[in-house]
């Protein structure tokens, strides 16, 4: 049987494929055979993200079948089914039956999960979490968004709707968010968020500028920036701290564009999560290791799990 | 071997032990053989409640041996130890190895673990939650708190300490709890802390109010009765949204003398838990079917699960 593992990540604006050798990666080696990473036009639907990523998938290949296709992908899955449910980005993913599309082109098993618990998987597996039995990882970038592992295995939830910290209520009385709700965790810390934010206070609604022109702002000394992103690492901080009072992980593992906000934001993500949970309630909160691989890794380490 | 469960719950203000048969357990009945609920002096301490309860349990076997004791203990404890941590409510419990302890006394495996788990693994069982496969139970009563049930086992976190909804924030502006943080479930949602916020409005803090009292003259149209159990369950159920955005589980199961609060806290808690989980995130919220038995049910279930 074949021992390679074709690793996919639909991340939105980028699309990744490689390919692994399990007996390799499972003995410690973390050298892809072939890695691609190519840029998705804004005019691409889900059909052409789909052949781009398998013409890429068969020309590393080069006939050759693989084990195993494992597949991370960047919005709300069905895991059972192998259905993606939408996309945010990319129009044409409405109920697209990955799983099964990409079995009748590879001709082997297909495992597909969302980026948020494939990347959880892959810090897991290969990255900050390394060795520890319990995790949450949460990105926090465009959204802010989570993914559990429960006894070295990821925890999805009755309907696959688990780690959705981005959601949770922080505030009651604070901004409102699109999703109808005030005070979420994603509201008030993720980086659109605080940049419209920032945009309001300064009385320009341009919507151009971005999460990392908040941090720049706020490392210069700008007032309005730091208390806005002091404010979103504060509502992280007691996001996660819930999370440990409702869970009790040994590690949160941190990613996404906003965590390269600096120390003022991480030391403020620790003490609201500390002082939000309980003072037995023990964690480590980490920086993700993998950076933007993470999904491939984690549609990797879905492979794996499958054929091992 | 013996076909036997000897099941104790140690709690606080009451000792109950009960005898029942594994294979009719699992055949389907629920009758216990011997059953015995006693309470426990003011002047308890651990000695007197461990002596009790062999006590119990000895005459109960009358010189047969069980297969396995189960025991719900009504604090924190370490599970894989097996020892009692400490008690809130009965002094001279710090640190008892209560699972060596009677395992001396029987010389049968003894499993031991906390009321909140044990009332969840019971319900998940025997009572509200039976087949469902993910679960959260929680008690609101003199304090709030929780256990989990996932994928058909307890979630018990790394040390033990998940299910903490109880110091869940719900809002980070509201009263102060003595574990330090602000707008805690607890702090809110709790009979004791509903009382004595029900008091201080009136003037009167006596500490005599009983959260039942506060229920009663919330029904009897006592206005600011009414808006201190509406605050309490409106962040109960905050608390649940959360808890369901967080972990997804398809079923809340609510016991505890607050739930004995009527239609209107109960839609409260309903509404404010569906408004705070996102749309695609849902769940059921139910009373919990066992009462006050759900830790001996648990108890039973926690040693079921050790001997098939």
């Amino acid at each position: 049987m074949s021992d390679f593992i074709l690793a996919f990540d639909f991340g939105g604006t980028k699309l990744s494929a490689a390919v692994i050798a399990a007996a390799e990666v499972t003995a410690g080696s973390r050298a892809w055979h072939q890695y691609e990473r190519v840029f998705s036009p804004v005019s691409a639907d889900a059909q052409y993200d789909i052949a781009t990523m398998v013409n890429m998938g068969k020309q590393m290949l080069s006939g050759r079948r693989p084990a195993i296709v494992g597949v991370s992908f960047g919005g709300p899955v069905d895991y059972e089914a192998g259905m993606v449910r939408l996309s945010h980005h990319v129009p044409g993913w409405e109920n697209a039956p990955l799983q099964a599309v990409l079995e009748a082109e590879f001709g082997v098993p297909v495992v597909v999960d969302n980026d948020a618990n494939a990347a959880a998987l892959g810090e897991y597996r290969f990255g900050a979490g390394q060795g520890v039995g319990s995790m949450m990882y949460i990105t926090v970038s465009t959204g802010v968004g989570g993914g559990w592992v429960l006894n070295g295995r990821l925890w999805r939830g009755h309907e696959g709707m688990a780690g959705e910290i981005g959601h949770t209520v922080v505030d009651p009385l604070g901004p409102l968010c699109l999703c109808g709700k005030r005070g979420c965790v994603e509201r008030l810390a993720s980086g659109p968020y605080m940049a419209g934010d920032l945009e309001s206070m300064r009385g320009q609604a341009t919507g151009t500028l971005s999460g990392q022109q908040v941090a720049a702002a706020a490392r210069a000394g700008d007032a309005d920036a730091i208390q806005i992103l002091d404010r979103g690492a504060r509502a992280l901080g007691v996001g996660i701290g819930n999370a440990a009072n409702f869970v009790n992980p040994a590690l949160f593992v941190l990613g996404g564009g906003v965590t390269k906000s600096g120390d003022r934001w991480w030391s403020n993500v620790r003490r609201a999560a500390a002082e939000t949970a309980l003072p037995e309630v023990r964690f480590d909160i980490r920086s993700a290791s993998l950076n933007d691989d993470a999904p491939l890794w984690g549609a990797v380490a879905l492979g794996l799990q499958r054929i091992i």
